[in-house]
């Protein structure tokens, strides 16, 4: 099967994904390490714009980068239907400051016939500290995209 | 007890608060509807660029207010230490469109020695549908602000 | 319309719920309070059984109780359905003790049509400490009880 | 270093814990299949009495099995700390039925100084299905054991 969806993100593979179709994507200025259907690798450099009043990566960045590289991970299915968010939890395990390079890496725990549980862990650049990880259930909305 | 932190908040009510220390809270451009120690009632407008590709408040960005409002409500109680969140869980519940305006509102589960259990909803500008609610657990660190 | 599964609960207020269909809740022994469609009060006695090594209420057991009467809550709509549950988030807030009486109480944060979102508190016996909150999602399946 | 509390999980293996300080843990009938430092796998056999209406393991039970097997693995660390759990969320993946008999496998994410994040894995008894997933975050109170 084609899968446009997957083969347009492997041919960013080292590049700045900037033609993503999501407006905040674009924000978050990922760049495509590794992609295959259900299991991303972005790359994201934290600007000043992403941190908290500790010059930390911010925690809300930090869960919007899950959901953000997860959703892309359900469209790397190929599939016409939009997923949504049912749910999102995260768990913070160590700071990333302004000017770090962090990796976030979906992997699909189940993917069933009308719910997905999905997974994403954020490392540091050389993966030896891991940030955070955030968990996640969608749902298989009847909307084409 | 004087309560800088709250005194200026409230000084915001009705305004865009464009004093935060936090470049991601700038970038969320809140405008302070209510503010008592612990519990914060912030405005935003969806920017496209909050947005995903069905046009609709990305969640990311939902998490990303839940997370940055109750951060600002620990600093609204005036204390001299930071919190850092341990987890943050989003439900999502309904979507919200390019241009609407929505409004993220704290509370406080409880405040222990040690961890803070917290919570805010996000509404629709009219209060008639809930968006998300997200749920956090905080720590107290010996980092003074 | 005539809801069999909620008029049976309510003849069972101020009485243990010993007709349930399920075997774990029989364990439980819950006392029902009150019930309403989606709303139920249930008062459960911890048993030693139910206790962790500290002789405080097993967290476990308590995310239990959340989960049982949450599942109760979704017969008491009388659907055909059954509800199964997608998650369950839980947050520990204070202990209880053995012999102590607590109150799980159940509230419906939003009914669609294919998922449901709810929460429980548990609370001590006379509603001044909150022990727990829980919140799930459920979806609708296909199977008829 | 001697670590008492995991050399006697050690003498368990490939037999009942029966000798847990956990009553609620004694109720749920573990078999203790290997026992490392924060790597626990126990083995339980689903029993009436842990069931829902549809003959189901009760997804209460699940997350209390969870929690538990989690706990135990607090004390194989040897540290005569007791450690709470702040929350506890939980993922169900697919059903399991009476008579099955199912494995939970703990690990740790991290191990901080205050808080431990780890998980769980619960699969059917030849791991061929993931049953249930469980991410939890303990803090380490003052009190001894």
């Amino acid at each position: 099967m084609s899968n446009k969806a997957l083969v347009n993100l492997q041919t960013f593979i080292g590049k700045e994904f900037n033609s993503s179709p999501s407006p905040f994507m674009q924000w978050l200025k990922p760049i495509v390490l590794a992609a295959e259907a259900g299991k991303l690798t972005f790359q994201y450099t934290i600007r000043k714009e992403m941190t908290n009043p500790a010059a930390i990566l911010h925690g809300g960045v930090t869960a919007a980068i899950i959901d953000d590289v997860i959703g892309a991970a359900m469209f790397s299915f190929g599939e016409p239907y939009f997923y949504t968010s049912i749910n999102l939890n995260v768990d913070y395990l160590a700071p990333a400051f302004e000017g770090d390079k962090i990796i976030a890496e979906t992997s699909i725990t189940k993917k069933g016939k009308q719910i997905v549980n999905a997974q994403c862990e954020v490392w540091n650049a050389d993966r030896t500290k891991l940030i955070a990880k955030g968990y996640t259930n969608l749902f298989k909305t009847e909307f084409k995209r």
